[in-house]
């Protein structure tokens, strides 16, 4: 598991006074771009190499609100790893509280935009520290469901 | 069923040259604003009325990438109307083709963000007009096991 | 001049209920995009025959801020061509209120980024539409002076 | 003068691959948050006492482009204090090199948008850390004409 803190930017609150929910979407990614480099995988250095890993499916649960200037930690974990793709469940919380889950699911394209198989390097990574999810259950049967 | 054309703007693309993927939860927003207006709800006067309907719950599966300056279609169907919730589902099309598909659960708050009923006028208007989902069997299948 | 009609998007407000004033860069370059399709360049097409227009200086003055779901008709003007750039000049309107005026100041580049002169059908569709601007004539004065 | 550090995200690079141009507005707003913080006036607690800083004018000229996953320094000076409204200047850099040079010209404004008073406390507060602009010379004389 690997933690990313993010401070909330104005731009991101809505006229709600909250942060605008797609934009938990982009915090996953902000989260998973520190994970990877975490990780050995720099995630401009694999696009360079060739690889994108590109969204197959995401979504996410909002429980409590996040609000401008907050101090937000996302969780990431991954906790599938197949020959062509990866998934990735991120929590994010600000203190104690569980503001929202996520996850994402993505799979390896050519920069062409055409699926391959996940490079032997970065799916041993992966492999290395795949774990299941404590946080969120219900997704979980929903994906092993699928 | 309810359409809304969206032309996608250039920064909504990125440097893989397709549409990233959160911008989808944005443009489902954008297609049910004009839904709602289509129903008779101006949401902004929904929000004046005291009421905003939050996302509880969102996703998104991708299948085809959407590219710089393409017209898209989004269709919004409502497919559950609950005491306090409402399930509106999303496709979105480039002619013949569905790009993505995806759902977001909303639910009634009131201006502080408190969960409330959906006020009955919302409720009525949505009950008119709620259908089955043909497009999304597995996401429906999710749902009504969730 | 030419004018093109946008909706304000729920996500595009801040948390002050006005639309975030970085947005209006964005709505600027909507309305190039769509200028530029009356001029008989689509913008697409234009960078897949090699040449950028990239951004070399932007402005805006705020006068009157934009609300969401607000019909909004922004104004675009050439003022200037040069042999490697072209300035435009916008006014955004809401009914007879001027809400912003600004400008951007576009360089040819190639596909690397690197400055290039301005490809000849470009510059002939400019020339024959460049015009003063007579919103704005500070800017003028400021660009002028520059 | 006082610095930012920030992390190019990958959703603020464009299909060109390069940082989209008004992203730069968001930096500046990033920056002025750490240096408002930094100078004992943390932004939200501002707006909680009833003043909003409002954008009046803003500008950047664009020098090198930034890149996806660069880190940036974002330099911020206030140059310019008046009775309703203040001056900041921003440099952008990657290393040695600066990217890009901008400014925003903020107004108080009461929570309704209506211009008023700076503050005496946030006065004082930008009145002892004014200073003239070393990066901008051009900007300076275009603002001081105004």
């Amino acid at each position: 598991m690997h933690e990313t803190r993010i401070r909330v930017r104005f731009d991101e609150v809505d006229t709600m006074g909250v942060v605008h929910h797609p934009r938990y979407l982009v915090y996953f990614e902000v989260a998973r771009t520190e994970y990877f480099r975490d990780l050995g995988m720099v995630y401009r250095d694999v696009m360079a190499g060739g690889t994108h890993l590109a969204i197959i499916e995401a979504g996410a649960r909002y429980v409590r609100s996040a609000k401008y200037d907050d101090e937000l930690v996302v969780e990431t974990r991954c906790t599938e790893v197949g020959g062509a793709s990866v998934m990735l469940r991120y929590a994010v919380r600000r203190g104690d509280e569980t503001l929202a889950t996520g996850f994402t699911r993505l799979g390896a394209v050519d920069l062409s935009g055409r699926a391959k198989r996940l490079p032997g390097d970065l799916r041993a990574k992966f492999s290395a520290v795949v774990e299941t999810d404590p946080h969120d259950g219900r997704a979980s049967r929903v994906q092993s469901g699928a």
